[in-house]
């Protein structure tokens, strides 16, 4: 056992867990088993376990014959999840995933992904919901697989750098196996741990301010649960940044100019309410376009924290933030080691079910920022499927802070290059190809070209300013087109409350297919 | 002054405010105002004063020269809504609305409705996101006319049947207009009127249970606001319950069963959960069909009390109910005024923004169903439109219920007649028209045929078990065709999360339009 191993686990009557080699463990594992991991957005999910059953796999050529149902509290690093899914190994998936293998596997048939809302998945899988037809088993899941970066002296666990699902996991795990992660420092101190306990019992949730702790900084387990403990030391697997470009630059200026005018209008203070913001090149201009804002003591209430959020630090702008899950660079993370002991105190990670709470979100009145495949003119976004039937990523998070936040923010080009034209996806369409969040939820739309703010208005007063100020020019005049001919129909028909025409909705997803392009010649 | 009015209005300084007749109000109002009323689901809403105002629009031809922006909880009596819209005295209107006149205005372009989340909507108003345009005004609502059954001596309100927005309406406000109800009996003590505060000084809603109250009795104001006090002898216009036919009873029993199937499966307690119904016969059916269930100690979590509720206290069945508004029958509003001192000690009316507060939901772990207008093979629900374009109600708290229930449930009958086919229409079809719950938000449909769990099944899964479950027999070879031919084109191009295909998938709404039936004899 390593130095570092046993000074980590501090727990005396754990240490007889320790496995030296992950391979002892992979005969325990069965086709069809229930499996539960930690990680959120790649990082903190566990490493090892997971690549010893690959190993076991390839090497044996078992692709297709051990299968597990895999719930996690989202994505898991390339190494783990898209592995699996490349060597057959997942059969159903939840709730939200992220890999090229794991994709094509999803929208080949051969993996049974559903996504869900970030904030349903651990209280669903805590129902019982996913694992109906394993409801005489003793437990729902059969292994929990976690990632740790401690073992307190009473057993309980130091998480490492996010929380996700895992406290819903372990509490439905029948066995627990822990990897202690020793190549990252212990994270002890940053997280709250709050179990939230199921109806009829279940207590309001007692944060009032994004920096508000309700729990307690490790997670209490039943020790006879744990059947293995494993040394770790592979860094989480993230990678670079998305870097920004132009057009991204512009929707954080169109964004910051919308969030002022907000102050001007006294509909928000001054600095600002707390801010949710997405992953993606989008969502690192905004928040990096803050730096130079004239907001101070912003605050932070979002499920994941990127680079671009220590730069708001550093640059003092930024107070507190809230998430379950600090994904950086490999950069990124060196500088937040080496600035632990003040990072500790300005940042908390908590369960997904708090982070993405939408008691919590309401009552904050966080401001929602997501980017999304494609929107309409009506308000509606599609945050997961093209042409309505491929999985790219989920829906994450987004639609608990849409639905909840004060205001609700979608941003995205306007258009997307296609391969023959430069702006043969337009972003802005008539309807959207999958609905993920309704015309009731989102207040304002942003592109490089403007912002629509679509609260208060009727969808026919929507079209108009979505048409006007989001899409590209190339787009408004084929937009309009179509509008303005639906109204004149559906005038005539009584029924314009959001003219549309069944027959022609969808026609420019043809055309891209027929012709590479969504810029189409004429609607009827 | 009635002898009835002066008992009913207990504070002296109030008294001078009385006015004998409405028609003196009737100068006040200006072309473009912004009108605040009481009401939610045809119940609790001013009938003197808009009276008045629309018989001075009839009487001097003013048609389309006095309207209004209509901010109102939910629905009005017809004949206020009705009779306004039919007067073109409504300009833009929120957040739902019921009325054949109203939804003519709608659809035909000359009334610009927005629905919202019934949760929302107060919130939202009282963020000034309705009235932007407005926000030079003092007050972003000019006049709030406000009925109410009784003015305690400190001023404050004893509303009638409903709570719905009142509290925001009135704080909102610059004037204040209130209509005594003395037809009907005092309300002191059914209602805990709460009020919301905004972001960041927004609390947590202290409660856990569905009888916990947080609030008052009376709704408190500013009485320098007050400038009219009118009488009104008027009962809430509600007409009769519709009647249960032998299709949604058959629901109601195919609901039951699965309730029953989580109980036996532990999913439930005996006792269930707070149950939340919509409107209509189907819920008037499934709550009716509760007396003759093994269920006992039922809770009630809903936004609208009906007749339905009041049958399930009779047999001793339902323990508490709580929600924002009781709108009874005529019949039924006699046996509640009889039985008022037990009533009051059983029902709690709260404001809106609690009745349908997704924390509360979530927390409670309401048990939501509601009836959509037509449901689609993947789980997506369309609540609000046809053919994509002409409004119907609007969405209501269906919104509220569905995404925070631990159980979001919707059901309907499989089909309904069309002009020429007794089964012309299907209600589960490949791809809703509007989408106003997504399939992140539903569990389960249920049809007079069965019922479809769909909770942790991925979109291909759910796609079988909703046709071969719900669907009329009639048309599931038709959406097995779809599905199927679908699933093989989607897999071939890698795209088959959720096949589809957008060239036909509304084939069938151009078959009704042209043949009058949505029974299609082929797709491609």
């Amino acid at each position: 056992m390593s130095s570092l191993l046993q000074e980590r686990v501090k727990c005396a009557s754990l240490l007889k867990k320790i496995v030296k080699d992950a391979r002892e463990l992979v005969p325990l594992f069965k086709h069809g088993d229930y499996i539960g991991m930690s990680g959120f957005t790649g990082v903190g999910y566990p490493k090892v376990v997971p690549q010893a059953l690959a190993d076991h796999v390839e090497k044996n050529q078992l692709q297709g014959q051990l299968k597990f149902n895999l719930f996690v509290g989202a994505s898991l690093g390339a190494e783990v999840e898209d592995r699996w899914a490349k060597l057959d190994m997942i059969d159903r998936r939840y709730p939200h995933q992220v890999g090229k293998n794991i994709q094509k596997g999803i929208n080949e048939g051969r993996i049974r992904f559903s996504d869900q809302h970030l904030s349903m998945f651990p209280q669903n899988l805590a129902y019982g919901f996913y694992t109906r037809e394993a409801s005489n088993q003793k437990s729902p899941i059969n292994y929990a697989i976690i990632e740790v970066t401690e073992i307190k002296e009473d057993g309980s666990l130091i998480l490492a750098a996010s929380v996700g699902a895992t406290p819903e996991i372990i509490q439905k795990a029948d066995k627990i196996i822990l990897e202690v992660n020793t190549a990252l420092p212990s994270f002890d101190g940053i997280h709250d741990i709050y179990e939230v306990v199921d109806p009829p019992h279940r207590k309001p949730l007692m944060i009032e301010k994004v920096q508000d702790r309700i729990g307690t900084p490790s997670l209490k387990i039943d020790m006879s649960k744990v059947i293995a403990i494993v040394e770790s030391n592979h860094p989480d697997n993230t990678g670079g940044n998305t870097p920004e470009d132009e057009t991204s630059k512009q929707i954080a200026k169109n964004l910051t100019e919308f969030l002022m005018s907000e102050v001007d209008a006294k509909r928000l203070p001054k600095e600002l309410l707390p801010l949710q913001s997405g992953i993606g090149n989008i969502a690192n201009a905004v928040i990096s376009g803050m730096v130079d804002s004239p907001f101070q003591n912003l605050t932070v209430f979002t499920e994941v924290l990127q680079d671009c959020f220590l730069t708001l630090f550093e640059a003092g702008k930024l107070d507190f933030a809230s998430a379950t899950s600090v994904r950086l660079s490999n950069q990124g993370f060196d500088k937040f080691y080496a600035d632990w002991e003040n990072y500790k105190k300005k940042i908390v990670l908590r369960p997904q079910s708090i982070s993405n709470a939408p008691e919590l979100i309401r009552r904050l009145g966080v401001i929602a920022m997501n980017t999304p495949v494609e929107i309409d003119i009506y308000g509606h976004a599609n945050s997961t499927m093209v042409n309505g039937s491929r999985m790219i990523n989920g829906l994450g998070g987004s639609g608990d802070f849409l639905r909840n936040g004060k205001l609700s923010i979608m941003h995205t080009p306007s258009v997307r290059p296609s391969k023959n034209d430069p702006i043969g996806i337009t972003c802005i369409v008539p309807m959207v190809t999958h609905v993920d969040h309704t015309e009731h939820d989102l207040d304002v739309f942003v592109t490089e070209y403007g912002y629509a703010d679509m609260r208060g208005l009727c969808p026919r007063d929507r079209a108009r300013v979505v048409i006007e100020k989001c899409a590209h020019p190339e787009y408004r005049p084929i937009l309009l087109d179509y509008y303005e001919t639906c109204l004149k129909k559906c005038l005539k028909a009584g029924s314009a409350h959001e003219p549309h025409d069944l027959g022609v909705v969808f026609k420019m997803y043809q055309n891209l297919q027929e012709q590479g392009t969504m810029r189409i010649n004429k609607w009827w």
